[in-house]
């Protein structure tokens, strides 16, 4: 969970996936990664008024995937994201580069935060040059078993 | 056109993501993009027997997932994925680092294609630092119109 974390925490931006409202495909896009709790639940701000809040609103299930190639940190994350509308939490979690997206600041009325708990978390290892999964989280804790090549099993937070 | 292969090029790694058998889970890993083709074809080298072609066995569509931070370059790619099995076009597409991945090199029985044949891309612009969607490829060719904040229409290739 600490490996987790620190190479989330590597990564201030990631592709948050929804689905669309269709069901038929996946819609993505760049966000900034607010924070990541101790237990790996992952803040976002984001406008109310989104695409992407009305995506959540019909379909819980996002996907986070990051892939970043100068810290050579890459994970795929599958979780439930929820809205939560909380002034006090967006005061905890606000940080003046969010005036580029909301210039009126905590009072903008358009404003919400989506949490996103992973329930499955892939990573690769960074320091492996042929990028070769060295283990699947908590399934390598408790088994210790090592997946190689990319394929690997899963695991539930 | 030229935009969006420039920026796969820039990104030597994207995160491709397949449907799991069981059609539930999104399943994601790093994968190498050996060429991008003038059309927007993008090719992979893979072991036939792994889990991802599999996947695609049973389900074509897949997506690309490109974050990376260093050349600000994001995009999310929704296509099909084919698997193709030739040799000449292996001999064509090889490069010596996949050597890591295949010590047998050409001669390796358990080598395989994925070609994703994109039909919608979403990229967002590189020079802009509140990383708003600046269009969205032939949408914006074809109407002028200029999406904002990540939020954004639907092209297909």
């Amino acid at each position: 969970m600490e490996k987790f974390i620190e190479m989330v925490k590597d990564s201030k931006v990631c592709m948050l996936i929804t689905n669309e409202k269709n069901g038929e495909n996946l819609s993505g896009r760049p966000m900034s990664i607010s924070k990541i709790d101790d237990d790996g639940g992952m803040w976002f701000f984001t406008k109310s008024s989104s695409y992407k809040v009305e995506e959540i609103e019909e379909s819980k299930k996002v996907s986070i995937a990051i892939a970043n190639e100068s810290s050579n940190n890459y994970l795929m994350i599958n979780g439930t994201g929820n809205l939560v509308n909380d002034k006090i939490k967006m005061k905890e979690l606000w940080s003046s580069i969010l005036k580029a997206w909301f210039p009126l600041g905590l009072d903008d009325p358009d404003m919400i935060l989506i949490k996103v708990t992973p329930n499955e978390v892939n990573y690769w290892d960074s320091s492996s040059s042929t990028m070769v999964v060295l283990f699947n989280m908590l399934k390598a804790i408790v088994t210790g078993k090592v997946y190689e090549e990319g394929e690997h099993g899963k695991i539930n937070l």
